[in-house]
């Protein structure tokens, strides 16, 4: 790893190091490729960087947003991320998780051009994590790139989903606040909203609420209100706040950011803001151990074979689930052994 | 396993078989233990008894109850299932999961005094699934239950969960229907049920809507049916209910019944219902394989030893959870190698 290769100099894992905790964008971006990376020996450097960058990170918010296509989540973060680093005075980090995106493939171009103005910002920093691989994989990444960023200065992170997969449940264990958008419309305000998303949420930002969308807005604030109290409160005690806003005419934003600023205090002075991320660390190493296991088994040639016939088969009512399953562990067990 | 201990007479697979599909509730209940058992040879038995049971499964409706404790689950299933024995002339299996009684162990005792009407009836079956193992193994184990209880000729199977815990999730994954029960009250309704649990519901019933309690039980019906009317409906189109009922009254009970053929219909008709239980199957083939995988490397005494250690350092920031999980692989896969 330490040799050089021709045309590109490689950097030592202290380097990468040193260069993080200065500050130094170029060297965050490259050693967040490694982390991305899934070439054995780049993991194995990148390892080594989050291990070291471990000390100096634990120092920002952790802010995830999530919503449905359409939910204005781009011109929120601009606003809302703009608000942050001009007012505010925060080093800003937006990480984006879209694995519906197959055209972009998380292309860096494509989310500065959403995030026009707040990619220029010298305390702004925002990076797409690649969406291939296990769901658990890209999770562990985007997590490892949030202490790197951490032990680079910026203090608040977001992590943006699209809400309607599996990942924002993986999300919602890497961060300390839950933001979900929602466009008020007619009707059926969670459609395209994946079921148990909302039940999530610290905060429920209603969009979009200026000109004649203003009433229907706040008519939505109102329902989601009362869904909300349905709810029981967190081990914390916090009961979700409902708020409307509008990017474009920048209403109801720093409202928003004082309900977060609300919520870590409360966190923090109810020492529940180290304890949940203690408990996140702790249920990442299982998350990981887990995701590993079942990725050496799921992607080994032999299995993948059986997989096809004995789904088939479980399917047909010809094989109980049970039987399936322990065919294809006898398989795999002799494979490894 | 064919071998005869002295003392007691252990039957054969196929025995076991003819006896099931004879209903013979004895030989049943003796299968079922053996699903449940941990020991490989009865494990082994148990595998082929389902296996060979499958072709004569799936003609029931699978339906989950859950509530918080004191919710009125017992006396809700006393008195439907009493109108499902006695009106509609169905012969009913109650299989009860409570990972958090820990007194009575799953005891069939508490379960038969809980529902002493309908445990005495003779076209009822009530069996409590052992709590003890893991939930993914619990929860395998009760879906077997389910397969041999269909076998046996059992056309409404009621899986009753407590709803405070993970293993709704596992039960929504092997039913047709999801029943939440709730308990009309001041505020905070859902105290106490898990955060999730409303979004899986098919149907919401609010319980002891009787006496004094039935303008609670109104208000809590609509307050229920506007936070549901903010989810998306489901694949099949259908939009959960909400009504009240009176378990002591005898009120409302038929009309829960109702609403559960309503969805039957609607689901046969839509080819969901097949296609839902297909998909169930694959699921626990699938479910099946990741918790042996997860088992056999938690249950490794070397593996246990280290995960203490690592936790410590993982949550204390000395180690980054994926160094840690990767150690702890390192060791297993030298152990089973």
């Amino acid at each position: 790893m330490t040799k050089k290769s021709p045309g590109k100099k490689k950097l030592k894992a202290k380097e990468y190091v040193d260069g993080i905790l200065d500050g130094n964008i170029t060297i965050l971006s490259q050693a967040i490729t490694l982390v991305e990376s899934t070439l054995p020996k780049h993991s194995e450097i990148a390892q080594k960087i989050v291990n070291s960058c471990l000390p100096q990170t634990g120092n920002s918010i952790r802010i995830a947003i999530t919503g449905a296509p359409g939910a204005g989540k781009s011109t929120f973060i601009e606003s809302f991320g703009s608000h942050l680093v001009n007012k505010e005075k925060k080093k800003l980090a937006v990480l984006t998780i879209d694995p519906t995106s197959e055209i972009t493939k998380g292309s860096i171009l494509a989310d500065k051009v959403r995030m026009e103005t707040l990619s220029s910002h010298k305390n702004a920093y925002i990076r797409p994590t690649p969406s291939s691989g296990s769901l658990g994989g890209v999770a562990r990444k985007t997590r490892e790139t949030i202490l790197l960023c951490e032990a680079a200065g910026f203090d608040v992170i977001i992590v943006e989903t699209v809400g309607v997969g599996q990942s924002e449940i993986k999300v919602h264990s890497m961060v300390d606040f839950f933001l979900l958008l929602q466009l008020a419309g007619a009707g059926d305000e969670m459609q395209g909203i994946k079921r148990g998303i909302m039940e999530m949420a610290d905060a429920i930002a209603i969009t979009k609420a200026d000109g004649k969308n203003k009433k229907n807005a706040s008519l939505a604030k109102k329902e989601f209100e009362n869904a909300l109290s349905l709810f029981p409160s967190n081990d914390l005690g916090w009961k979700p706040r409902v708020s409307t806003c509008s990017s474009m005419e920048n209403i109801g934003i720093k409202e928003i950011w004082k309900t977060i600023s609300d919520y870590k205090k409360l966190a923090k002075n109810k020492n529940y803001f180290i304890k949940k991320r203690k408990q996140q660390a702790k249920f990442w190493m299982h998350e990981t151990v887990k995701d590993i296991l079942e990725t050496s088994f799921y992607k080994n040639e032999e299995i993948k074979k059986n997989i096809v016939k004995l789904e088939e088969k479980v399917m047909k009512g010809k094989t109980s689930s049970t039987v399936a399953a322990n065919k294809l562990l006898k398989i795999y067990s002799k494979l490894i052994s």
